[in-house]
């Protein structure tokens, strides 16, 4: 893609031909501020903020314990986890909104190493999201060490890590530091074809790129709610089981939210069928309405519509950074091929840490990934190509003007 | 306790002269209603809603991923759970919110079983909460079947329960049926001589009943946000470790939110000290938010002025109850001697769903527990005497001028 001698007005151009523009208006953007982290934390929409404030005052305050019926919060792990699957191309009754993803995670590779009983070993990145990988070391151990924890340095390692010892292929399908994508059909068939049951990350796919799990017959997945689906900080996340394992799956963490009649009160347990066996405790209500009404946004949002704007977003930055910033230090550290690209794109520099600070002092908010990566989420419900344009002369600026003394990364940084 | 010929005027005396009374104009409590199920689900604090709505429109809309510092979320479940301990006689930085109160006692109960290597019983109540047992049933699955869930019928059973082989005694203090009350120190005296470890619920007793964790050397406890707490319909749960095994103790659901440096992104895993270990992933902050917020409200109610009004309620409901609805079916399920009681009282009436559904409808919250028990919760903080003089002429008067034709239990009743 060439677009040199780009101008703002062409990319004027682009916002008022993007079909999705319409959809901006219903996030709460500060005006003052260029929002490029929604693959961290997606902005409040309008109607989340509406219905958590009726939720909190009627549902609660009014109706009180009543509204676990009235108000239909008992279904609301299994509505708006269909909500999702709708949008992830889950087969009915296949996803449940509930906890946070690690412990979803946790439910998910318990219960595919429970269908491979006579294998051992659970191959996935080094560069995966750490939280998943640390599941997988605290879950393994909870098992007595038996299972064997087998990371690859790059995709490419995938077909001759794919021995017949392994049980479970867990990976996160788009990296959380460089956009990488995976191929979900091409991977998902490979591991089958070597005995093993997968289980994807969706945490920077739903809401981001495409998937359809049911037709890459994906055997588990889970998600999070607050980066691209915008259900709000620390949003329930979601989990995916194939309706073919639903009857023969069961995980651990059986909670009353799982069983066949939790107010029969009975002291033994007994799964309820289908999803809902995946369920745990009491599920979050005002959290869990947030996200509810940010699903009712993307159900009006087509996904390949979408991809198209996302995709030209992201070739836009990359090819704009290049012309604008070039010789200031910037390396592409994303794909450069968008097939292999999610909806992210990240670039290293030296000075990463410091320049990321610059950047946000001047409202525009990406996120900086050690030990060098400035990270940009692109999310075609509201980013604008004028954002875009925007953000790299504030980049540029910054790297043409700043001298850097190399300050010490904070550990406290955002959450990704 | 003789209240013969009590008369409503007493009670309204009863409410001048109640120090705890100012806080009811503190919650939302719609004026149509008698609530006597705030064991169940807590009121809208009228502090909660204001603080998440700040929440969602300022720190979500306008803060966006920078609130994670500026706002404070990502010391949520430490500082919302220092507010808890504070409540329950927990030492210093032993307490933290987090996840539902299934996957929290998942956690404990895992680290106290390691524990205990060489001891392969868990010893419970048959009529514990049940989701307690199943997560107890879950992770004992998990672990390959070589523990035993030891379940007495009665309290009076311990002594013999507990034998050299048990590794944790995992009880709820006060039972959410009866209200049946444990003395924790006793108990986990009992426990600790036969070389167990102790592991209680405080779902019905933060709040409710006075809790010293410290002085009763309790090991490990877990506990509800949405029922005395009034953190909302679903709220986090929390956790409770003794400072002197949290050197030793690990927990399984080794998410990020546990490790030593999160932000680092390191690939294997490597817990924080202390009690941030036993979190796991991102939390859910609308709603920790709610219950940080109702718990300011807790910090300025002394709980012995609230046990000595919960004992005052409970008894004048009881008297009442017998006094005035003599020889209409009710039989007390509670224990008589409030030493032995939380802040709950329940009788039994054989057609015990219909009863409660006509209170219900006559703006007289309380909860059915089947197979017949009407259960009432009572919560200083906005319970008056005269409200519990109301509850029970209607109660008399449904008893009186009402037939039954026996309907049939909905299971899809309110949650606990």
């Amino acid at each position: 893609m060439t677009h040199s001698k780009m101008t703002r007005e062409e990319f004027a151009a682009f916002d008022a031909a993007d079909p999705l523009a319409s959809f901006r208006s219903e996030f709460e953007l500060p005006e003052d501020v260029i929002y490029l982290d929604g693959n961290s934390l997606g902005p409040l929409p309008r109607i989340a903020r509406e219905r958590v404030a009726a939720c909190v005052t009627h549902e609660w305050g009014n109706g009180l314990i009543r509204s676990w019926n009235d108000a239909g919060w008992i279904d609301l792990p299994t509505r708006v986890g269909g909500k999702i699957g709708a949008l992830i191309g889950a087969e009915a009754d296949s996803v449940v909104a509930a906890d946070s993803t690690s412990v979803n995670l946790f439910k998910c590779l318990s219960a595919a190493l429970a269908l491979r009983p006579d294998r051992c070993v659970i191959v996935s990145e080094e560069s995966n999201f750490p939280t998943d990988l640390y599941m997988a070391e605290g879950l393994s151990a909870l098992l007595g060490g038996r299972h064997e924890l087998r990371l690859i340095e790059d995709p490419n390692e995938l077909p001759d890590a794919l021995k017949d010892d392994v049980a479970v292929l867990m990976l996160t399908h788009v990296n959380y530091r460089t956009g990488y994508m995976h191929d979900m059909k091409a991977v998902t068939d490979a591991a089958r074809a070597a005995g093993a049951l997968t289980l994807w990350d969706l945490a920077h796919s739903a809401g981001a790129v495409p998937v359809d799990l049911a037709t890459a017959k994906a055997d588990f997945a889970v998600g999070c709610g607050y980066k691209y689906l915008n259900g709000g900080p620390g949003a329930p996340a979601f989990l995916y089981v194939a309706p073919r394992h639903q009857e023969a799956a069961s995980q651990p963490l059986t909670g009353w939210f799982a069983h066949k009649a939790p107010f029969a009160f009975d002291h033994r347990f007994a799964p309820t069928d289908g999803i809902g066996k995946f369920l745990c405790g009491t599920p979050p209500v005002l959290a869990m309405t947030a996200l509810d009404a940010a699903m009712d946004i993307w159900a009006r949002a087509d996904m390949d519509a979408v991809r198209a704007i996302s995709v030209a977003l992201t070739e836009s930055f990359i090819t704009l950074v290049e012309e604008r910033c070039a010789g200031l230090g910037l390396t592409l550290a994303s794909p450069r091929n968008a097939e292999h690209r999610g909806s992210q794109v990240s670039f290293a520099h030296e000075n990463g840490y410091p320049v990321m600070q610059a950047l946000i002092a001047r409202g525009v908010i990406g996120d900086f990934r050690a030990p060098d990566l400035l990270r940009f989420g692109f999310t075609p419900l509201y980013t604008r190509f004028t954002d875009i344009w925007d953000a790299v002369e504030h980049l540029r600026d910054i790297l043409e003007t700043s001298s850097w003394d190399q300050p010490e990364f904070h550990a406290r940084a955002a959450v990704t």
